[in-house]
């Protein structure tokens, strides 16, 4: 049951993680933030997610004072404060004048089994993050091609950047697959997502090749790859079933290894 | 003294408009916002500013309830309540399933004189606003622009796009002039500042004619132009006396003309 948050270190009735509207930081956005998972009582990769946070955080030069243990530690004590067993953990760093660090547990995000075998349906947008690597509040432009996806009965919008290359989701990362290679967007260009590097990891394990090229929009329309999926922390890797309308057909094969070995290790590490 | 704000058009203690860190609109700076300047008690061009607040929401698809004359009601209140003769009164509204308005009262912003004698130093930066003609709350570029020139000792960042174009400042409109000629981006490009569109009609009733192209970043720095200014709500028309290290010497007559007239308008507005 989810009653408390962690402001700066310490518990606090869930209510109280909030912020003046006129909070200048929260206003512009200058923070960062990271989203964690949560099974059977413990966090999947916290180290990664700290480290990127931190990563976001110097990236935007938002100094702090907090360690990777003081993180850590306060991750845990909100678990065991609530007895949380399945939930998402999602800490925000806001900068300025006096740095903040927020923990706040919410109800886990869990996807029909559905979605991973018969895929998601996903549609292009044209756009493109700014300070892709980082993990900002900048994300209005997430959210209105988020909301675009959802108007068109879509799960996930492909950002799309002024080169026609389809680089990542709006909460995602994006692979496509061409006999047994990967191709997917140079780690500079996009958000390095922790799923993303155990997809990486999972596909070489498996035998594929990793490919460092995002894949070209009218590459994707014109039917060069047999598989295309998005990944994430919550989604592990997930099929798309159609993009722009253009169908990838079920079993997707290499989609479904590479996801099955990713939350095999995810199970593995829990013991 | 300052002791109340507005939420949803209810009065509300100062310290109670706040939204929780877990807010996903907030999260997503899935909102718009305007900032405007009481004096004398009275506030300076309200229609204005609620319109463009109601255009930068339809810009964004934020749809909401509130009716124009709700707004200029409620920042009546406020005003009223806490009896407020100069200050800075700042809407935010949030979208989501359930949109949300906020008004608070901030101390007024004002410059020392100097800053329209002598001119203020500003950088350029290179990045363009996501969405530029919409007042979002999508400002993390802003902010670290603004950082940036405050690193270099300078009081304002002019944002320069792909093209080499001097846009519009972090916070203002920018204008360049030779001879009698003003140079401004066009209006699709730019946020249509409320003083922006003062500034036109002042320029134009003192004889300049404004042309809207915006200047380019190499023509500022081979000295093309005799002027350089930055106009905004809380500014009026400032000079710019030094731009990437390129001097514009006192007395900046044309700013100096357009920025009293401007103001000689808000206070004939008083009466």
């Amino acid at each position: 049951m989810i009653k408390h948050a962690i402001v700066n270190g310490h518990l606090v009735a869930a209510h109280e993680a909030s912020l003046p509207i006129s909070d200048r930081e929260m206003q512009y956005g200058f923070g960062v933030y990271e989203s964690l998972r949560v099974i059977q009582g413990k966090i999947v990769y916290p180290h990664q997610h700290i480290e990127r946070l931190f990563f976001s955080a110097a990236g935007i030069g938002l100094r702090h004072h907090y360690t990777h243990d003081d993180v850590l530690l306060w991750m845990r004590q909100l678990l065991e404060k609530d007895s949380l067993q399945e939930a998402t953990l999602r800490i925000v760093m806001l900068g300025g004048m006096e740095e903040r660090l927020f923990i706040t547990a919410l109800a886990p995000t869990i996807y029909p089994e559905s979605f991973y075998t018969q895929g998601v349906k996903a549609i292009s947008y044209h756009g493109e993050r700014f300070l892709p690597r980082y993990k900002t509040c900048a994300l209005l432009m997430n959210y209105l091609a988020l909301r675009e996806a959802g108007s068109h009965g879509a799960f996930e919008s492909l950002l799309v950047n002024s080169y026609g290359e389809v680089i990542e989701g709006t909460r995602s990362n994006i692979f496509a697959c061409e006999e047994n290679r990967l191709y997917t967007a140079p780690s500079e260009l996009v958000l390095e997502g922790v799923t993303r590097h155990k997809v990486i990891e999972a596909a070489q394990q498996l035998g594929y090749s990793v490919i460092y090229e995002s894949p070209k929009l009218k590459d994707l329309h014109r039917g060069r790859y047999s598989e295309l999926f998005i990944s994430s922390t919550s989604m592990g890797a997930m099929p798309i079933s159609s993009f722009d309308g253009r169908i990838f057909s079920s079993p997707f094969e290499i989609t479904s290894h590479i996801h099955h070995l990713i939350r095999q290790w995810e199970e593995d590490r829990l013991h």
